[in-house]
């Protein structure tokens, strides 16, 4: 398939986008409405992300568990904004072992309600908190208009439900996974997002409060990568999470609920990609390099393979993720161009001429053509493709923000704003109010994305209504 | 909750498992009739386990992916014996954002046919070949009457589906895996199953061939421990999963599947335990040592502590899975009942006296008492950790072993059949008939575990008919 040209990315983002996807053999759509199959190449960058963020989260004291796909319907009914929030988007089971059940169940399209109960069970005392659990798996929020990766029925994801004896604790928390998701973002997956608090408008369904981080597309759209919410009483409550405090008095918990989803693989695509397809991070790459032999007859193959091999094999041992294309049924050409299709960070050439010169040639993704090759000696081979390695991971993180940078513009009146969100973020001093942002909304299709948790100092006036405000937020065209 | 005394295993084995999957925090019952939660505990033990297979199935080319929970009704229709075999067992989803669905979508008790569907889009020619994918996740099957880990609705596993252009292929593919699921039991879980083909009558619905691990329990029944299956064109067929051969002949390819879940968490708490509790196997224990700090007063705590977080500290550093437990609420006797209950591998003690000495004690959780304690320098202790941890892991394994082998018995008639059943493994002739298979089911509630397959050379008669038989089968009660 390598041969079909994807649109070009300033002609049509959003088609470029969905061909891409599929061509590189990340995902593809299933034959369930609104469902999509990760394919290998996908569920390679997701299971790197999985373990990246695992490993914070055991490091913070986070352990893992379980819990099922099927929750009672009741549930769902026992905190009134989550159940206004989530009910039109259920799947409904009605049957089960060929009879109808006497209460539908329905398929997860988040916990809190089944882990409230469990939690309510399995909590006494002061002893047992805090309770850091999370949970890997897919919810099933009823989708028809879908997107891969972006917007489906079905996603796969990371649900962290956590129980604390205090609002402080509790608050400290959500911080602390904002902290780790935005950290993950950046450091692994490259994309320079902007942690903040969501407005009351764009509240998870029975929050307090709720905190994302924001990533800029490529296309200047935002993309929400991740929440973390606190919920103060509002579950322990229905849910009756009580403990025994120090003087055995029963107190309800504060509960916090925080979820990142395979949705990043769609910003890591958006954030990245370019006309030839995928740019992966080398950290959450499934294929870090691609090692090409080159050879026009049987002599050079045999000399060109067994170097070939031999360097395979070193950088195997040496941790890199590496694939050796040794397929003879299509041209050197034809492989470069697939495997920048697909994103692999670095290339390796090696043929006839490098064996004299005992070197190798090295082709940045990130940087096609001349610009982006060298020639390195084959000895101490891999510690000159980790060096690279680094460096184009932090090339793209480095290109990422300057992109968005340059992309964010303070608006002096509400004129300017309409127009910066045709083609980028604002960010403005906002009174706050609900009619300001829905104006807005309702004016240019830009939402608030979140305020910044750093307060800017000083004070404005709303950019909407004129009216003072003390804080400044992000408004964008969202995904 | 240390202090509820376990039933004895000789006394009510069944309860002794019930009560101890409980209190040791592996799972707990869902409010959802036939679900499981897997507790941190229990789900440590998993992913243990998952890494430890994920590794084997890496290492021999195969890749993850992730298809739909929801499969179309439709599917199931397509391959008559499937349908029969899992239509009783579906959770049907009717309505899907608040509208009656025109198909109903059922949850997947397993993928044959979602997967079957896709790899007919994506297979196209040889070159596609083999294709090696492996789910994790869950599916569920309708059961009323569960128990934790060995029988719930939903359970975890992986499921194995590969194509292949030929029967040799596929059956090779069978047997490869049949391998990986031994030897991960083997030498990860320390049970000793044994390999073989299953019966006609207990084969996987849809399959031409399905073979499978059986475990012998300490109450000496069967547990069936993994399953991988050869199908021909069976799925093939009805699923279209075609592919241009080298000729440009389009040809069916040959499927198979493999499973393996979280039963043999159920299998592990079965075969290893005794009654004080949990006995895991280091290797996939998620705590391998405990460390306790024993004093009586501020001035041993001060100085013992110092110690106990040094040593804490090798351990960790050295790969070592350990957790320091100094609770101060608690007696040091009731945290050794605690953690043995938990079945940690190994206990290591350090008090004042130790502090004088330079040494440790060491605790075998193997060997209650004092054949299992030993003292040990505190130079190098991580040395003499990560020994004692092999030792054990292979003592469990000896001890499963000589447990397994003295109670499989070859008997001589079929009356001697009957009453080996009732107390171990009938290892005997066996003409294949389904008759006769029926009728030691009847008389005696054993089954056909599995035919080895190692041909037993010679031939004999079949222990129930008398006719001639070229197989020998093992029969025994079952999980």
């Amino acid at each position: 398939m390598a041969e079909d040209k994807l649109p070009a990315r300033s002609e049509n983002f959003s088609e470029w986008y969905n061909q891409l996807v599929q061509k590189a053999e990340l995902a593809d759509y299933a034959p369930v409405r609104g469902c999509m199959v990760v394919r290998p190449y996908g569920w390679g960058i997701w299971e790197n992300m999985t373990a990246a963020l695992d490993r914070r989260f055991k490091e913070t004291g986070h352990v893992n568990a379980a819990f099922p796909t099927l929750i009672p319907m009741s549930f769902f009914e026992k905190e009134k904004e989550h159940v206004e929030g989530f009910a039109p988007e259920l799947a409904v089971v009605t049957h089960g072992g060929g009879e109808k059940l006497e209460e539908p169940l329905v398929v997860r399209p988040t916990s809190e309600t089944i882990i409230g109960y469990m939690y309510s069970r399995w909590i006494k005392s002061w002893r047992d908190l805090p309770m850091l659990i999370n949970q890997w798996g897919s919810v099933l929020r009823w989708e028809l208009r879908t997107r891969l990766f972006l917007r489906t029925a079905e996603f796969y994801w990371q649900e962290g439900h956590t129980a604390h004896s205090s609002s402080e604790e509790a608050l400290e928390e959500m911080y602390r996974i904002l902290d780790i998701y935005a950290d993950f973002a950046i450091n692994e997956v490259g994309i320079p997002v902007i942690k903040g608090r969501k407005s009351e408008t764009e509240k998870f369904a029975g929050a307090v409060m709720s905190t994302s981080i924001e990533g800029m597309m490529q296309d200047k759209r935002a993309l929400q990568c991740a929440t973390s919410h606190y919920f103060g009483q509002n579950f322990a409550k229905p849910f009756n999470i009580q403990y025994l405090d120090r003087t055995n008095t029963l107190q309800f918990c504060e509960t916090t609920s925080w979820g990142l989803s395979s949705r990043m693989i769609g910003a890591l695509v958006m954030v990245h990609g370019d006309d030839q397809g995928l740019v992966i991070p080398p950290r959450v790459a499934p294929t870090q390099v691609v090692l090409i032999p080159i050879f026009k007859n049987d002599a050079e193959k045999l000399a060109v393979m067994e170097i070939a091999v031999r360097l395979f094999k070193e950088l195997k041992d040496a941790g890199i993720r590496i694939k050796l294309d040794d397929r003879e049924e299509v041209t050197p050409g034809f492989k470069y161009n697939d495997w920048e299709m697909r994103g692999v960070p670095l290339r390796i050439e090696i043929g006839p001429r490098d064996l004299e010169k005992q070197s190798v040639a090295l082709a940045r993704r990130d940087m096609p053509g001349r610009e982006g090759k060298t020639f390195v000696p084959q000895a101490g081979l891999p510690a000159a493709v980790s060096a690279m390695l680094t460096e184009i991971q932090a090339s793209l993180l480095r290109k990422a923000t300057a992109f968005r940078d340059a992309n964010i513009h303070e608006p002096r009146d509400y004129d300017e704003l309409k127009k910066i969100v045709e083609d980028g973020w604002a960010y403005a001093w906002w009174c706050g109010s609900k009619e300001c942002e829905a104006k807005v909304k309702e004016d240019t299709r830009a939402t608030t994305r979140n305020i910044p948790l750093e307060p800017p100092g000083g004070g404005g006036r709303c950019i909407v209504c004129g009216n003072p405000a003390d804080k400044k937020v992000y408004f964008a065209r969202a995904y």
